[in-house]
């Protein structure tokens, strides 16, 4: 027997047939004798229909007092969704109780629309859970020390099911979503990509905060905090297949660093077409003047992401970075008004059509070559490469938009992802 | 400077346009330097939706465990209101903050779908509108002893309404509906109906449980035991009515009986089409017969109405009463199978075409022959009465219910409602 807890997205509460589907599968694990707490979103589309209810009345909400307000009114769709799926379970006969996220409670910070998990008190739901009850609880939002009920932002809800499943020790958090787990790179780019059935917790929040968006990534690193068990797995396999083959399925993200050593040096190809490149040429080389180009950007609320900065010749230097393309107009204008005069830089140029593509490997660590060898791919296919950003285990280049499929597809040939390299892969 | 409780029903919450509007009212009543608090009910139409979401998931929810869901989930659609109420207050320039009933807390029992309100925590309260906020807060809901979400049942935010005004002692509670105050009688039926502009509190349960659907009958009791002050009006006037010419609008609900002593004798003619009348002719006179006789139907959990019992002859007597229209057939059934065998009674007859009639009126007590007028009234019409039933403060009658708009109309005449006979009516 197992304390399992089980995540299901919006897509998988998005109707009462839906719902009762997540309740057969749940009510089969419980069956199989695991302690089984369930933590569902909103079904599909309500905190948008709420939040656009509340958009109608204030179009820009940003004091805390009408933040607050926001995330009292979105936090109620999770709190249908729990109240429904608790009813659905005790339809299959099995005993079950939904909890807000105030009633476990779930305590928070105080930062409305964005709060953090401080801590779970796990009382209650241990009780429950001695007494034989299926367990339900919201995601997406806690109380804070004042009691105001705050929300965790997009994506909260696999955040909430992993602080549940950190703060109960559970065996596995299973997060049922509608991809079947975790790829070697983008099936719809290169149909050979292949499902991981292991991935470090490291290379996880590499691929994830690159673009392969499967899960929150602050969820990725709760689980890495607390070390929980993490799998993602498919919400559309019907709920009656035998749970071994279920319990297998998906992709486990694991913190077993010394079995991974042995594994293929790079388990994906990342990649990312929603960054401009900017560079600032002829800048005079002299300390502070990556906080004087950035600081402006960053105080305009520009996310930056990679930065390079060129060695100098005769005392100037030239100075590249990404944004958000959505942003790319807004950071030009900001470079021209603040920082060109200020700085004196010879000139601004600009690319908005440029696309970021990533090597993700923990073996990378002990692998020499690696990024020689990602290099080669690209030369050979007459890709030019403009910026190079490192990390331990990954390596990140910025090339023409237009290339981005031709590499995404070349690096998973010379990287063998197509060929499950070792069982574990 | 006073301190105001507003109830807002579904309709007048029913869209961001009519939100908007009544936030617009309470910034005018805010402005006028009233302290306010303000409890609006669910948008129209979504607790139906969320209750029939939860009934596709569960067909017929009646153990403690499924109506403690039924009630997480329904609670929402104030939770929902109470959040966009309260943006819009601060879109107006105020300072507002939303509660939900657990957040007050509003202290209930544990009677899910049903529960009664035990207490009110005032502290949160009385402090924020110590520091000028508006506070909104959740009708229909509360807070069990051991911290579950519990609902009042239909129209509870009536109740939540008053519960608030009672715990704060506030000034005057004004429930603001579809209707602009409480007629002498239903206007569909006699033209020359009008509105009063005070009515007893006993006037007005008595009007409220005859079919004057103008208040949960709960919240009339409620403000009778706290001695609220509570007022009736229209949410259809325009926002920006002078506050003077609105305060004096509506209907007020007295608990001043000395002023009322001099007034009409009759308050209003309430009236229902929706009984139906059995009769068990030649019943043996002996003690316990009406038990006999009812105790199989209320087993049945069907509601009786007016009861008579006439005076025997030869040791037989008939024994009369009515019953939901609804339930006609079923306590026909249950007479047949259960009743009449034990008794031996000689004959049952029904007529679910019948209706009941009834005048209200506080003065009823001190006046002699109000139901004499009424019955001669009745007899000028041809109409034939076919029971008749008392209390302190009205009269009721039991006719076929082909002749009830006559009779009320011909009653109403007959009683000079449609005269302002004093200048507080």
């Amino acid at each position: 027997m197992a304390l399992i807890v089980h995540k299901y997205g919006g897509t998988s509460m998005g109707s009462t047939e839906r719902i009762r589907s997540v309740a057969q599968r749940v009510a089969k694990w419980a069956r199989a004798g695991h302690q089984m707490v369930v933590v569902p979103s909103a079904m599909s589309g309500e905190t948008n229909r709420l939040l656009a209810l509340a958009k109608e009345l204030m179009a820009n909400a940003s004091t805390p007092e009408a933040l607050r307000e926001l995330d009292a009114v979105a936090a109620t769709g999770e709190q249908v969704s729990v109240g429904l799926l608790a009813l659905a379970l005790q339809a299959q006969g099995l005993q079950a109780v939904s909890y807000a996220g105030w009633q476990v409670p779930i305590h928070t910070d105080t930062a409305y629309t964005k709060a953090r998990i401080s801590s779970i008190d796990d009382q209650r739901v241990r009780a429950d859970l001695a007494a034989g009850k299926v367990v339900v609880i919201t995601g997406f939002q806690g109380l804070d020390p004042q009691g105001h009920v705050t929300t965790l932002g997009r994506g909260g809800s696999d955040t909430s099911a992993v602080a549940v499943a950190a703060a109960l020790k559970a065996d596995e958090c299973l997060i049922y979503t509608d991809v079947d787990g975790v790829y070697t790179t983008d099936p719809r780019i290169v149909p050979e990509a292949r499902r991981l059935t292991t991935i470090s917790f490291e290379e996880m929040l590499e691929m994830a905060s690159l673009g392969s968006k499967v899960l929150q990534i602050r969820s990725v690193e709760f689980a890495g905090k607390y070390r929980v068990p993490l799998r993602v797995l498919s919400s559309f396999t019907p709920w009656d297949i035998p749970i071994d083959e279920e319990a297998q399925s998906g992709t486990l993200i694991t913190f077993e660093e010394d079995e991974k050593m042995e594994q293929a040096v790079v388990a994906g190809i990342a990649f990312n077409r929603d960054e401009a490149k900017i560079s600032v040429i002829g800048v005079p080389d002299k300390p502070g003047i990556a906080h004087q180009i950035l600081g402006p950007v960053a105080e305009a609320n520009i996310d930056i992401d990679v930065i390079i900065q060129n060695v100098s010749h005769d005392g100037r230097t030239d100075f590249s970075f990404t944004v958000p393309r959505g942003d790319y107009a807004r950071t030009m204008e900001v470079l021209k008004a603040k920082v060109q005069p200020a700085i004196g830089a010879a000139e601004l140029r600009g690319d908005p059509k440029i696309c970021k593509v990533s090597i993700v490997g923990i073996g990378m660590r002990s692998h020499v070559g690696v990024a020689s060898k990602m290099f080669r791919t690209l030369s050979e296919e007459g890709i030019n490469i403009q910026m190079i950003s490192t990390s331990e285990i990954k390596t990140s280049v910025v090339i023409d938009e237009k290339y981005m499929e031709l590499a995404v597809r070349a690096l998973h040939k010379a990287f063998d992802l197509d060929q499950p390299a070792t069982e574990e892969h």
